[in-house]
């Protein structure tokens, strides 16, 4: 997981031939834009993706507690910027080795959740752990298999992960994992 | 839909102070990025996502024939990237109506599709058209509704609403849409 917020707040510099950048609409389309006043290169900013996953060993949920901010100490599925040149799947099966030292298996597509005022959109996979072998990665303090009725409610990081989780304990009633979509309008804990 | 493939090829300048970048592994990761010589901003590049739409009405489906390039010409759905502040059902109706001047209700996911290679990740939503009221963009030559005998297959712009129309057809037969995934390794038409 990386910072990706770093370029919506300081993009003052043209990366394309160093000149200044200011905010108009180019032509052609209907919104500011950072443009260069050198070059005219336009430097469009777009959404990015977290992919994630839910990692599942029997009767149990596998979750991470954060050693990074932010949420340091709060609960956590796998989760983190996809990278170009992946897929979200392998970018998910990447962040849950990262985090958790889990290997995954039967990979399915289950929520996509926007979070506009962020820009970001979550992805997150079901996965089964075909062994209950996990560790913490560096971004980790600790990683545990929670039953339903163990989950901290109360400590997990972000409400993308919290409605993941209320999905799967209740699809889990009739073992029919339909792909769920949310939207989250402002950040709550 | 505007080119968001700028940034990849001329990433020279930091977009914060103006310094040269160069590629290297910035400390705690494990891959090369763009790091600012002077003031050590690291400049992440993330997958876009191309937001889209299959609008049906009654036994057709809506298609746009290209007035840009790429695939000038060719028929397309609606699509194209996803902007900041809006959600991902936001940018397909968004580009619905921006190409195709066609307004659609009832929008589910459909389709995921990566695509690596160009770094995209296309997301298609289902839309009913509730009148057969539309008319082309200036994105697009001219629009259409298709039954499915009429589809152009040889003249469809993408693999990824190739795939999409193809799952659509299928599906349509049993009257359930799950949420479909694909891959798409690399370009073809």
């Amino acid at each position: 997981m990386h910072s990706a917020y770093i370029e919506f707040a300081t993009l003052k510099y043209c990366s394309s031939c160093g000149d200044a950048v200011s905010k108009r609409i180019p032509d052609g389309d209907d919104r500011h834009r950072h443009v260069c006043d050198g070059c005219d290169t336009v430097h469009y900013q777009n959404p990015c993706i977290v992919a994630g996953s839910l990692p599942v060993y029997e009767n149990r949920v596998l979750l991470c507690r954060r050693a990074i901010e932010p949420a340091y100490g709060y609960w956590t599925l796998p989760a983190g910027f996809m990278e170009n040149g992946e897929t979200t799947e392998e970018g998910a099966a990447r962040e849950s080795r990262e985090e958790a030292n889990v290997e995954l298996h039967s990979m399915e597509l289950y929520t996509m959740i926007d979070i506009p005022h962020i820009n970001q959109v979550y992805i997150f996979f079901r996965g089964q752990m075909a062994q209950p072998t996990y560790s913490p990665g560096i971004e980790s303090l600790e990683v545990e298999l929670f039953l339903e009725e163990d989950i901290p409610w109360s400590e997990i990081a972000f409400p993308s992960v919290k409605m993941t989780l209320k999905h799967f304990f209740e699809d889990r009633k009739t073992g029919n994992f339909p792909v769920r979509t949310d939207l989250i309008k402002r950040f709550r804990r």
